[in-house]
């Protein structure tokens, strides 16, 4: 009877910024030897972030984004640290944020969506920062490290933007081997955040409900999306964000995958709902079109053969592998 | 085909702190003119939150939590407001936090897990205090009035504890109708903090793995659970938490439920996981016990007729359910 029950719905893929290999010890973060026990092994690297990218070194893919720890003090010292895990050979991962002066911006051009800034860290021709997104969808890296260096980002982003305390203002300094942060003047306790997002398509019998934003490529359309509110649960948030950016009522609401996103710090709740009306009212601000696609449709989408030229969200995002599901009658 | 995979997932109970009617508006919350015009309303009502507790009249159950805006003048005005939504027939529903010198505390007594301090508002005999967690275990008020207090305390004890920006360390200030902080000095915008919890039964084909901390009522055995950390996917959250607080490792994870958890306010996701190991290890720290439990058992613990006086959580927590589908043997 498990067996049934697991087997409809365990049938997660993994994509994007999953998959995250290390084990993370969290158990042990406060044990401040240990973890300086750990930084100490020979095996230690670090992932290198500076201006919310990852220093990656030149060459061709994949390529190793994980440097000796004596690169930190290389490039001018970390701001933030954390310990990310432990792989499963041993060897202990962590990461260290730079600067923002430890690179220099080499072009400012922003490219769409991908947003591909160019940045160097000067007097290391060895060395280059790519963002996140491009480097997941340009496979720079091996897919197990595409999640580590988003677990990197998600955290020392957090720390950038947490420096005092939300609830006395007074600085915060780091703690837990940089899974926390603490308050000396009013003790409270801060750690790290993460924003629960539902991601979602409202099925209509064979046509799904799929929206764009005016900041999207031109002719991309994905799942509708919106952040969980206190107070409501999956479903409801599901519900209401369908409702309130296309004016189409849900009822049944069925989860299917979930997926971390580092931009900053979100978690993505994939879901499907069933859709109990049928005419569109986009809001005109999160949306600025919302339409049905039948299967076929979203086939000719994903093989950019699509009449119109509409795309869908690439195979790194979560909206991508929701779509396929539902397009290819996996359900 | 949707039907059948809506019918094998859509079986959500609703419970505790979901279920809120309201309507959130959330599209409308820029727009003060608005939100002022529902204020003025004459069935306009709020939500009085003191000491992180609901203010309610005195009487029999079921209590309408909701009172008129003037109230909030004539209990010496508002810290911090925000507009919950609106009910079906109209009337807009408003949360109030009340300065912490609006009640007085009448008895320090607290009794155990449930934490009943009882206050009282001076100079109102009609009005008493009475904690979240009592409300919905007792019945005070109706379940869907239990989903709004719920949504005022998360919001309002948010406010309370983010007046400063984390970014800078400023004052910041209210914004949104009560959904947003704002930065004046760095202009950072801060949005209400939802943290979402993974809460699971590991289950080894008829055995379910409960666990219990030394901190709750003696004899009660829960479902694990632990907060999902930035760079992870909730089926990776769910097995890293069991293998952390058991040493039990587990396989596939199916999603079955979610409960807003206004304590102070996290999103719990609840799920089972397909155990592939049977040997317990306490750490000790987050659980002082952990058991394999079969049906037979946790349906005595429902009952209150387990051998040795074991017990389980009561229905306003989503763990009482998720044990319940898999005991009453509904996968």
């Amino acid at each position: 009877m498990n067996d049934a029950f697991f087997k409809t719905v365990a049938r997660t893929p993994a994509f994007g910024f999953g998959g995250a290999p290390l084990d993370r010890v969290s158990e042990r973060r406060e044990d401040a030897a240990f973890v300086a026990a750990l930084r100490a092994r020979p095996d230690a690297t670090a992932a290198l972030i500076a201006r919310e990218m990852p220093i990656l070194p030149r060459g061709e893919p994949p390529l190793a984004p994980f440097f000796p720890i004596a690169e930190i003090d290389r490039l001018g010292g970390a701001q933030f640290e954390a310990l990310l895990g432990i792989e499963a050979a041993g060897a202990p991962v962590f990461a260290a944020l730079l600067p923002d002066g430890a690179v220099e911006q080499l072009s400012g051009d922003s490219e769409g969506f991908l947003d591909r800034r160019q940045l160097i860290v000067p007097g290391r021709d060895d060395l280059a920062l790519t963002d996140l997104r491009s480097i997941a969808v340009q496979g720079l890296v091996a897919p197990d490290a595409v999640a580590v260096l988003g677990q990197a980002k998600a955290i020392l982003s957090w720390h950038a933007r947490h420096g005092f305390c939300a609830n006395c203002g007074a600085p915060t300094r780091v703690a837990a081997a940089g899974w926390r942060r603490e308050c000396d003047v009013c003790k409270a306790q801060h750690f790290p955040r993460t924003d629960p997002v539902v991601i979602m398509l409202a099925l209509d019998g064979e046509r799904c409900l799929l929206g764009r934003q005016s900041r999207w490529p031109a002719g991309m359309y994905s799942c509708l999306a919106g952040f969980v509110e206190p107070g409501e649960t999956i479903e409801e948030a599901v519900r209401r964000e369908i409702r309130e950016e296309s004016g189409i009522a849900c009822g049944e609401v069925a989860y299917l995958a979930s997926q971390p996103w580092p931009f900053p710090s979100s978690l993505m709740i994939g879901c499907f709902a069933r859709a109990t009306s049928r005419d569109i009212l986009v809001d005109g601000e999160e949306l600025e079109d919302a339409r049905w696609f039948t299967r076929d449709d979203v086939m000719a989408m994903f093989d950019k053969r699509h009449p119109e030229g509409l795309t869908t969200p690439m195979p790194m995002a979560i909206a991508h592998h929701i779509l396929r599901v539902w397009a290819e009658g996996d359900l």
